[in-house]
């Protein structure tokens, strides 16, 4: 007989459902059992109706047995109760009006009231019901008995948005879990159980807009807005409804065109305004909830006002008044620069052009009208406009960094984002701040997902989904405790199971730039599709991205030094300063500021050349380390979570390898200068 | 009123018609136009038919009337006289045995008769009447007067083949003058009239076998040799038929499993023996005259026998069996190398593949198995195999010399190639012979034509279709014989025009390589689609093809010296001691066996640097000429023939600058080496 330990069998695990698995606690209190025998609800609507829905399927699961449902009538002991305040007077024992002052739409109050046994969830209007609801879900999976919760938690933003980039031919731009759940063969795919799935995801982390369409508006998806696909539209929208989420459109500038048959898109030509006002008419027949039109124009290659001579705020503002008598916004983005620069053109400098392009327009939106502004290394744009409202742009989809082939948590890198003060950099929290107190009013993710089984390819990359929500509900949530509560909702309790996709989660993204471009500098990627290393890809190009490295210098002087482009110009005092001087720059952002010798020191001790030597060994060397403690898991982690992240661990090392290889080779070569260390460089 | 002189009126052109233009010499012989009312045919069969249309055609061009036909009786005075020599006594005036006897098939010979007035097209069987009939039109075209014609012209070679590569979605894989001819939406283009044009263009320079579609059989491609699409390849092998054009099919290797249900494609595996007779015996009952089968087997990333442990003759054998009682053949292609090497292997050697895969099969292949050998720069692979039948490939598209958008007259590149002898390099002719002698049996060009209007994309390209053609007939022919006969034939007579144009011809591909890669090292574009410059596009990619350049020095030791990859090992003496020394070795080979530094002084007198840095200022501004020179053209020549050229010229301008600058500066960049000229370099 063999003498062997059997193996710990794993628990229920579903790659497919995320941080909602269908796990019961192992010690669940029995006060909290028989209050899960009845719901009594003081509320109503269909966002109700989904909250009763999942609580229902949660009892269930708890208490085996399928709830006692009571609308009416007096708090009678052990019950869950839905509580909209606005149109009840019931409340938990010690219940003050201060309290419910305290909430805010969409925000929800959870309180276990221990007179009566029973669990209330309270809000001011039905939403924040379906999120308390979630949250109570979100609870027993983090392992909370809920018989100590009191919690409030309102939302620091109203727009909690998700950007597709979804083709109607199926395809996803920088999509890398599989296709479209939205469209498929230039149609939206019929059956929406999927996207049914997808909407109560998004729904249990409180996201409630949704643009579905991809920016880059062409082919098909120009006519989304018509008739064509509409009806389509309008039975997505309703199922999105049911979970409190509004659909918004991507149009494309020339659609009074391309659409309407006009000669023109000037937008200041009546013809153009009727169209965009009976066009957008028809779209609310349909839709009357859409939350209106995100905009990409003059931007890479697509169409916008500039075409007629027109400004961005003129552009803005026509399609803005066609959505204002339906109380919609028009979201415009700012991802505006000369994507047809020569590289020879050393004076134009891509990172100033969105600061360039918009500033000097400030005022001039409708009050209908959010200038999307995408996070950049250290945006100078954020706070600049003082009289316009403003969305922050974020990339889940990991477009740059790994492609969820590689593990990336992206929480850390939108965390320095937030925090970043483009006046003090030594004030944390100032865009957390701006969002906080209206400045900003939302975010916008471009997101991961696709039809993979798992939603997002690297099942750890459902992490950064979970995490953009949960910033969005909370911009001032802390990387690490996002990551305990995905892991905890994910992977389950198990304490070693929890320290080591931890620290992997939170060394990620330091172990991915190691490995990739140094300091800062970027864009060392194969052009186009945008993985795996080519130092040179973009170094003749139009895109406007050169690291200018030659035989004994790299980067780009940024400065206002003569010489230097002067983008720090477009920061104020004293952060100007700081980034005008290579001592006192940050070094993650040393090449982007200036340009150095291969023998610089950098404050941190080595060469700028022995540091990228270095920090290329240690990314592989930590992606060994990665592989090594995930393997530990095997047999303490369902299959269906171990295999494959290990699968995916394994390209990823096949590739940091490689990322190692190019680049040292790539700088060997071109410095002549040999590893103080004396480890393997191809040559 | 205003004083200038009227523009000469141009000439007709078709752009459409290529060397077929429909013009009328100004000065037509009587005693020509007396013969061409009428025609006498001692012959008869479908590609007769052909020829007196075309015959009848030109016939009416230059008389203005329908011709008199005539099929019995003795020759009687002034006429046109198609005599087939296999099926009657009759003869031109002076006739002897040996002028039949040194008539090959397909050959004719051209007499004009004095005593009669008649002009004869004597042939041994109907093609060679088909291919006299349009000799005799080039004659017309090229201005030559028909009294003074008494010509025998033979093929060198009874294969003359063009290979697609045209996918079945109408797409063509480096194709650069637009969609595919033969293909759209995965099936066979219904209305055949181009084709039928295009096969009246080949015929017309005597090319008699064509296959279809791409090597790389995919999709729906690998059904071509099903029921799905025989009728329809039957109807376009018929539209070939008129004009002697036999098809070849490309098939899949694993059709046996793709097509056949089997669970193997091993070649010896009885099953997948007997599905080859079976498929191939299904083919020929649609199109009997099948010429055979072309496969790409075991290459890039297409499977082939090694993954059954077989080899190349074990694949080819099985499949020739098949086609052996259709008296056709398999033609196997030669291009198998390692398309997954690690960069940074240095022990592997690309060019060396070919050579080491098949060399030692030699003497294994069936009888009807032919070897289709790409030209390299200067193949090793040609002669080596004495008991193997091979076929040269060369490419008419211009993948890597300009895509069809840069003007670069391939014949002199091809000329060097034929003229090459791998044993003896001081003995031109070498492949030129082997051709005669029959060692190599014929010529296969993947073509350069598509749906653009003019078949090639740049009209220039048509010289390379011609040429191309005109090689396969007849080896011996100079690019410069080509290039003037293309220019009558296409241009016209004026002398600036021909001077002009003969000049940019016969210059342009030496300008090509003066702004693109240095010194025969090759490969510095950009992945994929091959346009433009990347200098480090394929440095770190699995193609095996790399340049190595550090700051010192760039290039692969192919020699047999030690650290050299002793791919000249394969070369017999005295050529292989000629590549191993950099003092002898071809200048423009040099850094194809070499790697030097860059202070290396050349035998041309510069040093290497300096050497790359000429040569890019050199190119760039020798196409400002050639577009000097053309547009002195300006009003001579149709618009037709004029503007497309003109601006095709002007792109190669602007890309011309563009590989000047990206190839010095990263030079510059990586050497910090400055031009001794002192001209402007961007650092």
């Amino acid at each position: 007989m063999k003498d062997s330990n059997p193996p710990v069998v794993p628990r229920v695990f579903s790659q497919y459902d995320c941080w909602l698995q269908a796990r019961v606690p192992d010690d669940l209190d029995a006060r909290v059992a028989a209050a899960f025998a009845r719901f009594r609800l003081y509320a109503g609507g269909r966002l109700v109706d989904t909250a009763v829905r999942e609580l229902t399927s949660l009892a269930r699961r708890l208490t085996g047995k399928q709830p006692e449902m009571v609308t009416q009538g007096a708090p009678a002991g052990a019950e869950v109760v839905l509580c909209d305040l606005t149109g009840t007077s019931a409340t938990p024992t010690g219940w003050s009006p201060a309290m419910t002052a305290a909430i805010v739409a969409d925000g929800y109050h959870i309180r276990w009231d221990e007179n009566t046994g029973s669990l209330w969830i309270c809000a001011v209007g039905a939403a924040g019901l379906l999120y308390g609801s979630f949250r109570v879900m979100r609870l027993l999976g983090e392992g909370v008995c809920l018989t100590q919760v009191d919690v409030l938690e309102n939302p620091t933003s109203s727009l909690r948005m998700i950007n597709h980039w979804d083709n109607m031919d199926g395809s996803i731009e920088r999509g890398y879990a599989g296709r479209s759940v939205f469209f498929d063969d230039n149609r939206l795919i019929q059956d929406l159980t999927r996207a049914g799935d997808y909407a109560r995801l998004l729904a249990s982390v409180g996201i409630n807009t949704i643009s579905i369409n991809n920016v880059n508006v062409r082919g098909a998806a120009v006519r989304l807005i018509t008739e064509d696909h509409l009806p389509d539209v309008a039975r997505l929208a309703d199922v999105f409804r049911d979970y409190g989420i509004r659909l918004l459109l991507c149009v494309n500038f020339t659609s009074p065109i391309q659409i309407g048959g006009l000669s023109t898109a000037d937008p200041l030509d009546p013809e153009v305004i009727a169209f965009w006002a009976m066009q957008t008419a028809l779209v609310y027949q349909h839709i009357p909830d859409l939350r209106g039109y995100l905009v990409k124009a003059d931007s890479e290659f697509l169409p916008g006002p500039t075409a007629d001579g027109r400004t961005h705020a003129d552009g803005a503002n026509t399609i803005a008044r066609a959505l204002a008598p339906h109380d919609a916004i028009v979201i415009w983005r700012c991802f505006v620069y000369d994507c047809m620069q020569d590289w020879r053109d050393t004076q134009t400098d891509r990172p100033r052009a969105a600061y360039e392009n918009f500033v000097p327009l400030d005022g001039q939106f409708d009050a209908n009208v959010l200038l999307q502004i995408k996070n950049g290394p250290v945006s100078s744009l954020f706070g600049a406009m003082r009289q316009t409202r403003e969305v922050m742009e974020l990339q889940i989809t990991q477009e740059y960094t790994g492609q969820q082939k590689h593990v990336c948590y992206l929480v850390p890198l939108w965390r320095e984002v937030i925090d970043f003060d483009p006046q003090n950099p030594a004030c944390p929290g100032k865009i957390a701040a701006m969002l906080g107190n209206g400045t900003i009013e939302g975010i916008a993710g471009v997101v991961n997902v696709g039809l993979d089984r798992n939603w997002t390819g690297h099942t750890l990359a459902q992490a950064n989904l979970y995490g953009y929500a949960r910033l969005c509900w909370d911009p001032m949530l802390s990387a690490a405790a996002i990551a305990n509560e995905w892991i905890h909702l994910t992977l389950g309790a198990d304490p070693t199971v929890h320290d080591t996709t931890f620290k992997i989660l939170m060394q990620s993204r330091a172990t991915y730039e190691k490995y990739n471009a140094p300091l800062g500098i970027g864009w060392m990627c194969n052009p186009s599709h945008h993985y795996g290393p080519s130092v040179d890809g973009y170094e003749y190009a139009y895109w406007g991205t050169y690291h200018r490295a030659d035989h004994l210098a790299i980067g780009v002087d940024r400065t206002r030094a003569p010489g230097g482009t002067a983008y720090t110009a477009q920061y104020s005092e004293p952060v100007a300063a700081m980034y005008d001087d290579p001592a006192r720059c940050p070094q993650e952002l040393l090449l982007f500021f200036h340009r150095l010798p291969y023998t610089y020191r950098l404050p941190s001790g080595p060469t700028l050349i022995q540091h990228i030597y270095d920090t290329h060994f240690e990314g592989v060397e930590e992606v060994e380390e990665m592989i090594r403690a995930w393997q530990a898991l095997q047999g303490t982690l369902h299959p269906e979570a171990y295999e494959p992240i290990a699968e995916r661990l394994q390209i990823q090392f096949q590739d940091a390898c490689e990322w190692r290889d190019v680049v040292n080779t790539y700088f060997r070569r071109k410095t002549g200068i040999p590893d103080e260390k004396g480890r393997k460089i191809h040559v």
